[in-house]
């Protein structure tokens, strides 16, 4: 009998929303059993932020007690596409598309989770559904009612918007909750919008004589300019891969009432210090900005090493905080999906389009810190320019 | 270029109820193609009665100008249910069950169709969802909205109702139009509770780029008691395999306003004999019982010898109206679904329960003409019953 370390717990109560059931994770964890984590992942935008995070973080503290990550490729339903947040059927994607992204995702979650084999297991769900028959599929069909599926919320907001929902799409909570029976998970951690299809998980496992998987939803955080959670097309979000620099001038960029929460979700710094901190800003005995430079020294620290890290910070520090930028720096209006190189002319910044595509390819230009990899890089948000050493714009997102 | 003939017309305008469309029906009858009639069967209750044969008498017509019937058993699907008027899960079905209910089906539709293989194909459909993978069943799911399917209006019952639909039955129509894309249907010929799911048909066989399905839906009557449509479970048909005997007596007892409707639907008389009857029993000019007389003689002639028609025809005048039947018969009041060898005994036509099933076994009991062969059979309507010879009671259902 061993009992969960303090060091799990904390996490789990740290990042969790919610536990279905918490008395029976208390049960599994007690019970000294190692547990299956299901980690089932739509590879087709192999793209993590600090959200995705995370759930990851909190597996990573399972796993650091020898409970074991089973990484689901959902490569078969991918083709077909959980509707989540989407009004329109989505394109079939091919087989290729899919190995691509699946190899790129688990170079991301690889930052974050162990890959050692005693903790990680890679499966996809094509092994099973590729298999089988429509007699199966029927079979699990004849468990669960139109009225169960209809009432998941996004299919109640299509309804309500007069969009279609096509059958193949209605049953995909069905197939991802089969994948916890054959995966026989015993254990999930999900965004709270994948809880519907969780909850068809458990109910089908009892169907199918197991032990429901417990449910772990995360904490949902707003994005860097607060409101809506972070998302790769509203670019407001600290990627997983973004550079030390980028990482902490988005941190550097978020409100001030987003502080405390950044530091519970996203850091590691202990809670006494993060409720002194809270006091600090309170009581305005902690100016925000210095809160928010040990905030981002936390985070980028989680994901750099210690140079990087305080090469970000001096980056910072030099570049904004010491006005390095000139006072009557420019402010351009760019419309979001412009080409920086174009801007880049236009602006004034370098004198045509081909002096902009040689800068950008000698790594000369610079947004809000981070490196502009690519010629055909558009605009996604705001921030400051920089070509070469000196010259700055504003940008402004229209 | 061939054109229907007269005979298949007058079919056609007396039996069908509706033509989807009656201009497809038209060129493709024109063009000289011999058709395919798809004819699919749930074979779990191989039991026909008189409304059944007014499709199998119109396919036959079909049958008559060289176009073919592919009987389709369904025994894939049956083992899901078509929910059609049941409003629980059906319970599932063994394909031992499936098999004899498939011999018994085709010995009962043989005495009307042709089973000329030129004219009559056997197909199951089993040879295509045997080895369907659940890929293909989502590509057709997706095909289909849910909105789509739940308009149909015995699913729209079962929700006014509260009843549970499970997602099996619900894509059942999905299955039975696939099955016309198999069979390469042309046309098919259906009760009308059965449109929604051949219009399902036609849908799905343009997406697949075949031309859609003509569907004939055929006339509904009444039962031989009125109101609603002849039913097994109501006790209110005409079975196929009823004696001539029974056949006749049934006739005989339909209320006088049915004659008409009878007359058109379930026999082969002269539409202008028919008209004369009518003006004839508008103007009294003609007994509503020698109308039956005529109707019940031209109805059995179409399923029995001429000998045992007339065997039938003297049967009931002997028994019933020269009143062999003694003025001074006991009503027996009987509640629906006791047992005859009960009520034989209860009532004082013979001593015993034994000695009711000696008659009964003997074959000297009779009900409305018809034998009673089954020493457990219950009541399921009124008549004369007869034991032996000379003994005879009116039984009343309560």
């Amino acid at each position: 009998m061993t009992s969960p370390s303090s060091k799990l717990n904390e996490k789990i109560s740290r990042l969790s929303e919610e536990i279905i059931t918490e008395k029976e994770l208390e049960g599994r964890l007690k019970s000294g059993q190692k547990l299956r984590i299901k980690y089932g992942v739509d590879v087709t935008s192999p793209f993590l932020h600090l959200g995705h995070a995370v759930n990851l973080w909190l597996m990573r503290a399972f796993q650091e007690e020898g409970h074991k990550i089973v990484f689901l490729v959902g490569d078969f339903t991918t083709r077909i596409g959980d509707p989540t947040g989407r009004n329109e059927k989505r394109p079939k994607i091919s087989e290729a598309d899919i190995k691509r992204g699946a190899k790129e995702f688990i170079k991301q979650v690889s930052r974050i989770l162990l890959t050692d084999k005693k903790v990680f297991e890679i499966r996809k769900n094509s092994e099973w559904y590729s298999k089988m028959k429509t007699e199966k599929l029927l079979e699990l069909m004849s468990l669960v009612t139109n009225a169960q599926l209809i009432k998941r919320d996004m299919f109640q907001k299509r309804i309500k918007e007069g969009k279609d929902i096509f059958e193949n799409e209605l049953i995909y909570p069905i197939l991802q909750g089969y994948d916890s029976i054959m995966l026989e998970s015993d254990l999930t951690v999900i965004g709270s919008d994948q809880l519907f299809n969780e909850m068809m998980g458990r109910d089908l496992q009892q169907k199918f004589g197991q032990s429901p998987q417990v449910i772990i939803t995360t904490k949902i955080t707003p994005g860097i300019r607060g409101g809506e959670k972070q998302s790769k097309s509203l670019g407001n979000y600290i990627g997983l891969l973004d550079s030390a620099r980028e990482k902490f001038g988005k941190i550097m960029s978020i409100p001030d009432d987003l502080i405390i929460q950044y530091f519970e979700v996203y850091s590691d710094t202990a809670l006494v210090r993060i409720r002194e901190i809270e006091r600090g800003l309170q009581g305005k005995k902690i100016n925000p900005k210095d809160a928010k430079m040990e905030l981002a020294e936390a985070v980028v620290l989680k994901y750099h090493s210690a140079d990087e890290s305080k090469d970000a910070k001096n980056f910072f520090v030099e570049t904004f905080q010491k006005k390095n930028l000139p006072q009557d720096a420019t402010t351009v209006i760019v419309k979001k999906g412009e080409m920086i190189k174009d801007v880049l002319a236009r602006s004034g910044l370098v004198s045509s389009k081909s002096e902009a595509s040689r800068l950008i390819k000698a790594g000369a230009v610079e947004i809000d810190g981070a490196i502009v990899k690519d010629i055909g890089a558009k605009f996604e948000r705001g921030g400051i320019m920089r070509a070469g050493k000196k010259r700055f714009v504003k940008i402004k997102i229209v």
